[in-house]
């Protein structure tokens, strides 16, 4: 009998941080069924679990028995599916769900399910009994590469997403890449945007390599542990170097800011518009947007929207199901974002594929006058 | 024309915590009319004011007036006065409230008021945006001498007092002590109870000192700022030595665990009982508890009780307006608090007057057989 060649493969990436915080992003095949030993050995007494109904089905129980065998008392704390979820009303349920599991200081939160159960159940770690340790285990491909990974955590606020939150580190990451076989294409697409963008940030190769095996990264070949491990490792150097975002760390919101106000005037709404599509759309405006400037050669922009498009992702305001409102409407959403200082806009532009900066100051009418130009433009071939 | 021979007199207490996480606690009378300068020296655009409605009254226009002519724009966010506001409600109402201010990372939230406001306002500054700066402008004896100083920010869940929060230090604190001439009697017997306890934890002269001289505190002598700087004094040197409670920052704790337990049981109703009262009853049972134990001299709890009771405080559980349940009521409440690892009680006992120590690992049977014999006192003289 002869071993799979390539499977199952597991990576590990270490985030370095200071004073303790230092931890591993472990990536492979089958990590949740061996999840409890590797949790047991962070200590205490007991784990509780964070999911949302959707990944409570698929992979709670398995986590859970896994956590019970190694002795970690865990109960779970469920919520809605979706981003709805990412709320006071939501942040309440998880912080009083895990209370009257009786989760004391000592203890550890485990986040299974996506960006949203991450970030929902960080911000609920970080706060209950004024912090208690988690464990991340992300079950998207957008989780696994991008939101599992930094210690950001929050929820979104009537005025804007992602305006409540706080630093909290996880004390490790299980990113259990057999889960992406369960995501819809759309969620792996959705996911992929943040793939595509570690690329487009820092790394010309990297944006190469995915034009490349984009495809692996889908059904499941290596290039998929080999693909979260790269985004990983890229991420925890920033975040490393700037944990707060004072600093480079704001790269990481390349697509972003486009991105964000779109999913807010689509209300959130799931069903029109997930992160990674705002992200997709978001990437393919900030290349022409640079463009435009005279920043970034034009056939960078092109080349990018191409690749998204090819992956199926969206690259333009036309392409928001229902519409996204109009340019006043953008820029007044944009304006609400936390990376505005002093009134200002702060964008991530590029010089070219893998040569992103921080361009703070940007003149809202500008900005206006570019989306104006977008939304106006002929899209018929 | 000659000044008054000991008034206004200003204090300032500083508290060395490292990487430019230190700052000043500034006390004296007048404070409010002068924070503008001072509030504008930290930087920032923006200082939206956190404060409550009876505070409001009487002191929001005269700090938004000061913070307006030092270049500081300045909206407030207004709360219901009372316990109540510490509630997920309420810290979303601040958030929000806050938000549509526009306040900014580098802006500053100021929090005017009592307790409540302050830990209120300072968790919403740790969290919005995922941390911005906030000062302190405690307006109750209780604020200024315990609350307002060290960094603990949070609100109430329904299973207990202060089990959402984080740490996060002010930059400035402005105890401004003219404020407590429109407490209440029972406001500054209250706040009173948390003075009397600095001596009782580490510092029997200076519960000597509270014996000869407590009058001054509340009739607004000289006294009134010597006590405030005590014990911030006091409390700043703990909170340097240990900021995240890991040790010895939990004496500050000294009669907070049957305290808590019994603001609990009370429903955290103000009618009948405030938080220095069920401290004042808690500072009488830890030594009461201590005594039974054998750990500390029968007179130095007697001494005590007698001097919280000169003082016009509680002492007693039959004290509590409407009952307090019985022994195994308060036992269950004790165990929903923070204090609580591995399941085994935390109190904090006394060997005597300023000689307290953490007492982990109380069996409960000891504690409920306690408080069996305190319910059944024949109280008649």
């Amino acid at each position: 009998m002869t071993e799979p060649s390539t499977h199952p493969v597991s990576l590990t990436v270490h985030v370095p941080l200071d004073a303790g915080r230092d931890y591993d992003i472990l990536i492979g095949r089958g990590l949740i069924e061996t999840a409890g030993a590797r949790v047991a050995a962070l200590g205490g007494r007991r784990a509780a679990i964070v999911t949302d109904a959707n990944v409570a089905a698929l992979y709670g129980d398995r986590l859970r028995t896994s956590l019970e065998r190694a002795g970690l008392g865990s109960g779970i704390v469920t919520v809605a599916p979706g981003e709805g979820s990412k709320s006071y009303a939501g942040y309440a349920q998880v912080c009083d769900g895990l209370l009257a599991l009786k989760v004391e200081r000592g203890d550890l939160v485990v986040a299974l399910g996506g960006g949203v159960v991450g970030d929902l159940a960080g911000f609920a770690a970080a706060t209950l009994r004024r912090g208690v340790r988690f464990v991340q285990v992300p079950t998207s491909l957008l989780a696994q590469v991008d939101s599992s990974v930094g210690g950001k955590t929050g929820i979104n606020a009537p005025l804007g997403k992602n305006l409540i939150g706080a630093f909290h580190q996880p004390r490790l990451v299980l990113a259990d890449t057999a889960t992406l076989d369960t995501l819809s294409e759309r969620e792996m697409r959705a996911g992929y945007a943040e793939v595509a963008k570690y690329g487009l940030i820092a790394d010309a190769g990297f944006f190469d390599w995915c034009e490349a095996n984009w495809r692996g990264i889908f059904s499941g070949g290596p290039e998929r542990e080999e693909a979260v491990a790269a985004c990983c490792r890229a991420k925890a150097a920033v975040v490393t170097r700037d944990e707060r975002e004072d600093g480079e760390r704001a790269l990481l919101n390349l697509g972003h800011t486009f991105g964000h106000a779109l999913e807010r005037i689509t209300g959130y709404d799931s069903a029109r518009l997930v992160h990674g599509e705002g992200v997709a759309i978001g990437t393919a405006l900030a290349f022409r947007f640079s463009a435009r400037l005279g920043l970034c050669p034009g056939q960078d922009a092109g080349r990018v929207a191409n690749h998204l498009a090819l992956a199926g992702l969206p690259t333009r305001l036309q392409a928001v199901p229902g519409g996204c409102g109009d340019a006043d409407a953008l820029v007044e959403a944009m304006a609400q974002d936390k990376k505005v200082r002093d009134g200002a806009l702060t964008f991530i532009l590029v010089r070219g594929i893998g040569q992103s900066f921080i361009a703070p100051g940007i003149d809202r009418s500008e900005v206006r006058a570019f989306l104006q130009d977008e939304f106006a433009a002929d899209l018929r071939p």
